[in-house]
């Protein structure tokens, strides 16, 4: 095995996609791996940190993903923020189990988020907003609060996680695409 | 005691979420309400059928709630959809912990949403749905496929049950002015 840690992760990752996480044991997870749980030990501490690394991994290629996705920065900010919520869009999908139950499965009040998701998690926002901020400031979108039109993208894309059915007719770009039409031009006929 | 199956339901939801549904026993909930485990059992069959009213009876009361703040239907479609995503929020924050706790905490692929919840959940989004149809079959709104704009305004709204800090600075109901402003006028400049 020339990568024990990242087999680890790997492995982990879908025993607690198929499974669950609370039903998942770090002996499960040693098994899977076909080495000891002191050799699983040399690596995290607890399933916890488990968890938390194939998170922050998760959301590290989430991000790198959309930011290759864009266009260069000459271009306009539509259609930079076009590709940024069809990319996010895409990597939900392609990596759809993975991502709604690591990502989902452990919510509400309790959950501690470690400093390193917290890292990537604003780092993406970040990408979003800068998008949105240098539109306004080129005079291309209309004056707004950057953050929220950021975090408004980004809720109607993350809220896909409770609804969007992989094998139904629509894929998620297609989803994508309407929302930043919406967003974009807005409801009302002007 | 007058109503032992609603007196069983709130113990159950504020126990649910101060500690959290696994660590809830129904001999917890019964002590909690000072009848016996059996007394329990008459009502509920087990601790998911307690857990389903409770999500199931607060979805009904957002639906109730968000219905009785509408401007009456010869108002225009923006008035409507601005007072049903404010309403929304309201809801959301004066039942803060109930909310994220109950419809959070249980995320990912194995959640087993009941009839009774589809149902109502059903006839939320097509209370915003209506809203959105009624505004473009007028020629208030832009021609637009009315699901994807009524489910767009209701992912953000949603989203906030991940992010939202009640302590922070500014209220649920001035993100849902900000996210009504967004959608109603887009962020293009025309």
């Amino acid at each position: 095995m020339d990568a024990p840690r990242e087999t680890i992760l790997r492995v982990a990752s879908n025993l607690f996609a198929q499974r669950g996480y609370a039903e998942t044991s770090l002996m499960d997870i040693a098994s899977a791996v076909g080495v000891s749980k002191a050799a699983v030990y040399h690596y995290f501490s607890t399933k916890q940190v488990i968890y938390e690394a194939i998170v922050t991994d998760l959301l590290q290629r989430l991000h790198d993903h959309v930011a290759a996705a864009l266009p260069p920065e000459e271009e306009s900010a539509a259609l930079r923020l076009r590709a940024a919520m069809r990319a996010h869009a895409e990597f939900f999908e392609s990596n759809y189990t993975e991502y709604v139950t690591l990502l989902h499965g452990f919510g509400g009040l309790n959950r501690v988020v470690s400093d390193e998701e917290r890292a990537i998690r604003k780092k993406y926002e970040t990408l979003f907003r800068g998008i949105v901020s240098s539109g306004i400031a080129s005079g291309e979108l209309r004056d707004a609060n950057a953050a929220v039109v950021a975090l408004g993208a980004l809720s109607m894309l993350n809220w896909m996680t409770r609804w969007f059915d992989p094998k139904g007719a629509r894929r998620a770009v297609e989803f994508a695409d309407d929302y930043f039409d919406m967003l974009a031009h807005g409801i009302l006929k002007t």
